[in-house]
């Protein structure tokens, strides 16, 4: 055979795939977002073996198109309003690919200087327009990493934080060590806790309630940590999310710091959504008080037009995440390293291999340069605010929580008569169902307080004002088919729960 | 601006860098192999901050082309023998493009059916073809997952090994276990059992020597489980290497698993780099004794063609796996998920969030059939052969340990004096050092038994013959050169070391 690698080979692959692609984005809108295959829908339609001889490229394309297409839920499509958004951009794209292409595995400095140079400049540019404290940039003796995920993110710190302070109260109290949310912070961080070795009864996921819109209070979190120092166990961390997955939820960042600090806990701040926003002045106000934490991260892979994967962290202390993280084994040895001139992140995160993820977020930062980017983001939150405005003209439904940034939280609530919470969700369930298995867009939802709640985020790229009308009136055409069988079907006597 | 995800723009752009790609493959010979920048070399070249306005993709290439590529060190050249190579290939590259295209977040069935489905489809054409028991597979009620890395498979390993036993012996006695390999064992065990709560010193890193060659003897393994259950610990975790990363010892499989079964312990084999030439009958024997463990890895991105990152886990038992990183939060309930009739890899691994890695593999695997794969594979292992040969003829060196794969460890001993193993380990380095600074190729070493080893591993995927006798006379040469200072400086009363 040809050389896997032979350039013109690669080539000519290479601009149909580009091709591929281009078409697949200018009719990504034809597909129904959500896949409606069924379970095991792929295994029946390939070989129960790997192929013995090769196949052309040509082939493979086409299967793509006609079992893989199907199975998949098109997350680039401008009708995606679920979770929250995958956040392609050609800028974002074309980074990968050279990332892919130049496949360096940049575990030190000197296995690819460039790797680590140009991911510790563009952290600090982030930085800079996040308008993070100095203490976390590279400038002021602290720094950033890029990693996959927050999961990542919060493992990295959550570890660190825990060998700080088994440092203090001795390695075997690891089991005291508890770790603190609310009952909205990510489900990552208690998975996270149990990873490392935390007590699984050790995490507490503190109530919040509707009333105060599902933040965390200073006040709850105060009440549950002098509760465990009267049992005997010892606070270490608190994750404040800046926007939690549900409703958006936004803890307030500086009063839970100044309740933690007095515990000597790690303050984490995760904003994996909403921390892009933070490039515009009017949406910073959401992160203050984050000079009083260790450590923040945000998902460029989210909202900030970089292709999967990239969560982006800061720390004040770099030492803390070396200090449990680093190897030397002697095959890695090299002068450089020793020189502590450098930066090796591999000694900053949980692996050892580590894509050239810079590239990506470098061509997104130049492509659009931040005046874009702002408008972009503001161009998202636009669009929500239209469309909550749009439920509300609705005096069917009802928005849940004040709207934060660029995602609505809603339901109906049919007004004939008295319904129990359970028979409003049920009908906003099969509301959700009916809207997704149209195909014409794609809604999650959450359940908060026993409510079922309707999520519309607005943040796909390729989505502007006409998608989010068009999704609004989707919501509304089987919400009237909905209410009207169910005027139809109901009876006092009769639940409508099937 | 243009919307960032305009199918025109992206066309253009995408062709833009698929040529940039093709001729940077093209001319790769040309770059010195290992970059030789300074510390700090890029943040003199780049803006202090982000740009503020958009820039074009021509003027970002050229900053590519004259900032970025003296930076990195071309782990895709043909004369890349350091380290293991990390195996690009236009059907890897191709899969991992139209992955970051379709930008789908795979984290359970439901959010996009065919990541899912392919990716189990594809474990299972693997696992086949690496004649992995049955126990192993989906279709034998174990199953496959394609992670990051080794580091995240041993942690998902390690954490599920952790709470196995911890349910039979008492959450508390988390300091009581112990996790097992060899000094050989790569570092990212030691450093997943520190992240996962074990006690930092029940890490044992049982001795071998060079007599076995670095291979991890099972009545050292059972004198050390001896002492610590003398010590009232408890045995958990054992890693069995296959191809270590100093020398490629392989450790035997069956024996050691015999050992450690007795003891309850979970066993994993790490055949991160040799895993991949198991799908070749000859090199099977390597593993024999797998199917009395419980997991087993290897990474796709080291020598089966797949571009950065993929690594492929096998386990038997996945409830056990699930049972430790399983999150169930409301927003991700589904009616799929809840028939458990199809897997959410998500609780398979550490982090949420997943890449659509299965892509890549599948292309790999179609693209050049097995038959081409193994071939492939086998032209690296006579590449080796060759080399080392070439290396045997020549009397001033040796050959560390006998050649295991494509890999070859050697040194040069000078023959003119009885010489200290220090000063030999320094006239090696210098050696090393030399070669590494022309930028003609780029080794790597390795220190065993307190000798500095020099190791070439071929598998980069432009290499060929020619570049393996041309690595072997670089070596050659600069051997001369610092034999020859040698022999006009070194005096008997003045060592050689500087």
């Amino acid at each position: 055979m040809n050389n896997p690698l032979d350039p013109e080979e690669f080539r000519r692959q290479g601009h149909m795939i580009v091709d591929f692609l281009a078409d697949y984005y200018h009719n990504i809108s034809n597909y129904r977002v959500l896949s409606q295959v069924e379970p095991g829908y792929l295994k029946k339609k390939l070989p129960s073996q790997a192929p013995f001889d090769p196949e052309p490229i040509e082939t493979i394309l086409q299967d793509i198109e006609e079992h893989i297409i199907p199975g998949i839920t098109h997350w680039q499509s401008p009708n995606f309003f679920a979770f929250f958004p995958s956040s392609g951009s050609i800028a974002g794209f074309m980074g990968e690919m050279l990332s892919t292409g130049f496949n360096v595995i940049g575990f030190n400095w000197l296995s690819s200087p460039a790797a680590t140079e140009l991911e510790s400049t563009v952290m600090d540019w982030l930085g800079q327009e996040l308008n993070l404290p100095k203490e976390f940039l590279f400038t002021g003796h602290g720094g950033g990493v890029m990693l996959g995920t927050t999961c990542e993110g919060v493992l990295a710190t959550l570890v660190a934080a825990r060998d700080r302070m088994l440092r203090q109260i001795g390695k075997d109290k690891i089991r005291k060590l508890v770790v603190y949310g609310s009952d909205q912070t990510h489900c990552a961080i208690q998975k996270a806790a149990n990873i490392a070795g935390f007590d699984p009864n050790n995490f507490r996921a503190v109530k919040t309630s509707r009333s105060s819109s599902f933040a965390l209070l200073p006040q709850s979190l105060l009440k549950a940590v002098e509760k465990d120092l009267r049992d005997g166990l010892v606070p270490c961390y608190l994750c404040v999310t800046v926007g939690t997955t549900s409703t958006m939820a936004i803890d307030p960042v500086g009063v839970l710091c100044r309740v933690a600090k007095d515990y000597g806990m790690w303050i984490h701040v995760d904003a994996a959504y909403a921390g892009s926003a933070c490039i515009c002045t009017e949406f910073r106000y959401m992160i203050n008080g984050v000079e009083y934490a260790d450590s923040f991260s945000f998902n460029a892979h989210k909202w900030f037009l970089t292709n999967l994967d990239c969560c982006c962290l800061w720390v004040k202390d770099p030492n803390s995440l070396i200090k449990s993280l680093s190897t030397n084994p002697s095959y890695l040895h090299n002068n450089t390293s020793n020189s502590k001139q450098v930066v090796d992140y591999k000694d900053w995160q949980i692996t050892l291999s580590r894509r050239f993820r810079a590239l990506k977020v470098w061509l997104v930062l130049r492509s659009y340069g931040l005046s874009n980017l702002r408008n972009f983001l503001r161009s998202h939150v636009e669009m929500a605010k239209i469309f909550e405005e749009l439920v509300k003209l609705d005096k069917r439904f009802e928005i849940v929580v004040p709207r934060n940034l660029a995602m609505v939280c809603f339901r109906v609530i049919p007004s004939v008569a008295k319904m129990a919470n359970d028979e409003v969700n049920q009908i906003n369930r099969k509301l959700l169902d009916s809207i997704n298995d149209s195909g014409r867009v794609y809604m999650s939802h959450a359940v908060v307080e026993e409510i079922f709640v309707i999520r519309c985020a607005v943040g796909a790229t390729l989505t502007d004002e006409k998608h989010v009308m068009m999704a609004w009136k989707v919501v509304q055409e089987h919400a009237d088919a909905i209410l009207n069988w169910y005027l139809l079907n109901y009876s006092f006597n009769q639940p409508f729960i099937s």
